[in-house]
């Protein structure tokens, strides 16, 4: 008794079935893209042999529009969380990915998606070995939103963490600042500024063990997603208990992006990056980093943008480029919804 | 320059932003009740030694209603991927949570999913070590999904995999079928039938320690979620390239659940589970698994339902009570839409 299934290039709500058109969609939308010995068990979980720390991490990404310049939310997704992975130390190795599908979505987008996976998780060095696909009914969800979630191994002797920064230690960022929530939010709204900006959407794991290589006594890692680099500068003071001084002419920003954020009202500071690290360096370590991550195409306008104090523990205080000191507050509110 | 935060009962937008409402969502929303040294650190991944064979697992959540008898979403998340662990034979250790939330949705709903995720979490043994928490514009997504990794180890001599069936072997279900499906289409659709059916939704890792510790050669184990034992018999079969054979009236079904299919058109085969377990077994272990299995609480109605064969690789044939055989194909179109 052979059903005949239906045949649609859009995603039906029967896809997500766990039954026959789902192991279809499975089998000729994602496999044959990400295939590798882990993932085509198709067991409930992969199974592999690892040794030594372990980190583990998750993301879900719901960037609106799912296309932008310099990436889509399957680039956003690998990147992401190999970026995470990275901001302890970790050499990323496997990833979970996870799609909530709406109906309707054609398939030819899902294989963009799909191939963009494939194409970040390759250039990062790492597998997909497990997954999951759900299809919602129209309306319940926008297009594709992906989780993707992930291990790695931390190398001896590494001890990286937010909690670490010392007074006197250097502030290094890895690039210009705002690219990413720039890029987005200019496909969304339809502006245009001059000639396109693209999104730094990046997988950092390469230079994140370039740098740990020229010093291995890094005490913090973090990118500067959602909330932007002040954010993150907030979270690490708060975690470490010291203040962070920073100086607004070192701050790389390109023109276009300053631009933008003129026109429209934001503060480069607070934009969302996918593809850039701060990292807080002993004094000693700094220049050595620094010239190191400047020979990676991910990191050519890196720069020290600041170093840690030891007053008012928690506080960002920024020297502007009139020699006035201004507080950096903590993003407040959410100006750029759906950047990720 | 302390600004001030809005004061809402609701999450908002700025819940999701990455800066200061985001941090006290998740400082006072989620923390408190899954607090944990690895959780606490609050570092972009969670850092943890291990060694041997990991078993990784990702699912993502998107029952709608997301409250329903015997469960919620959060129930759902931490018991799917601590069974998903479990059916690879793994001692489930640690989680990932991460959250896409509808701005709207209330605190106190957030705070009743968060609380069972505690919940089951604490029944399995496993802690909650890395998070994520989206927020995205009303009609975006609907009310909540969830999305749970899992990391856990394989206990060594331990091979469990899909593929592993061997002709002779027994096939033993755990308990009733299609539970979890019919409470969650009740609670939906505004049905009730005598006495109200409770969703199955449960750990199965205790479980499925106990059923190893009796015998450590089971060949495959998987729990039959959407798509039904049906679904995940056809699965086995193929994987293991072995027909499989069941008797209809070995199979246990509550009277509500039968008589909930009958009125609706749908076949117990088929609907979704979240607390049961297949497990094939050498025909010489069958009996003590099964005497095992009846002490623990969540297996109480296990039965043997039937064995592998050779003929026909990838069929599953149901000998009915009338005594024909029938082919019990994998579930085509998707009746039961969102059922977890």
């Amino acid at each position: 008794m052979e059903m005949e299934l239906p045949v649609s290039d859009r995603i039906l709500m029967a896809h997500g079935s766990g039954g026959k058109l789902a192991h279809e969609l499975i089998a000729k939308g994602v496999l044959p893209a990400l295939s590798n010995p882990l993932l085509d068990r198709l067991d409930d979980a992969a199974v592999f042999e690892v040794s030594g720390r372990l980190a583990f991490t998750t993301d879900t990404y719901v960037v609106n529009p799912i296309f932008f310049p310099g990436g889509d939310i399957g680039r956003l997704a690998v990147c992401g969380t190999v970026n995470d992975l990275s901001m302890t130390g970790a050499v990323p190795l496997y990833l979970s990915l996870a799609f909530v599908i709406e109906e309707g979505l054609s398939q030819d987008e899902l294989g963009m998606v799909v191939s963009s996976v494939r194409q970040a998780a390759a250039e990062a060095g790492v597998q997909v070995v497990t997954g999951d696909t759900k299809v919602v009914n129209r309306g319940s969800v926008d297009k594709i939103f992906v989780n993707t979630g992930g291990v790695g191994l931390v190398p001896e002797a590494v001890e990286i963490s937010g909690s670490k920064a010392q007074p006197g230690d250097k502030v290094i960022v890895s690039g210009t600042l705002g690219d990413h929530g720039i890029a987005v939010l200019s496909q969304r709204e339809g502006l245009t500024f001059g000639t396109e900006l693209q999104s730094d959407c990046a997988p950092l794991n390469r230079l994140v063990a370039e740098m740990i290589e020229v010093s291995p006594r890094i005490h913090c890692l973090r990118d500067p997603t959602r909330g932007g680099l002040a954010t993150t500068l907030n979270e690490l003071a708060a975690q470490s208990r010291v203040s962070i001084r920073i100086y607004e002419e070192r701050l790389p920003v390109r023109d276009e992006v300053r631009a933008a954020c003129d026109m429209l009202g934001f503060d480069p500071l607070y934009v969302a990056n996918e593809g850039k690290l701060v990292a807080i360096v002993p004094p000693d370590d700094a220049e050595a980093v620094l010239d190191k991550m400047r020979r990676n195409r991910y990191a050519r306008d890196a720069a020290i943008i600041g170093e840690v104090g030891e007053a008012s523990p928690g506080r960002v205080v920024m020297k502007t480029r009139l020699g006035a000191s201004r507080i950096v507050d903590m993003l407040v509110g959410d100006p750029l919804p759906r950047i990720c």
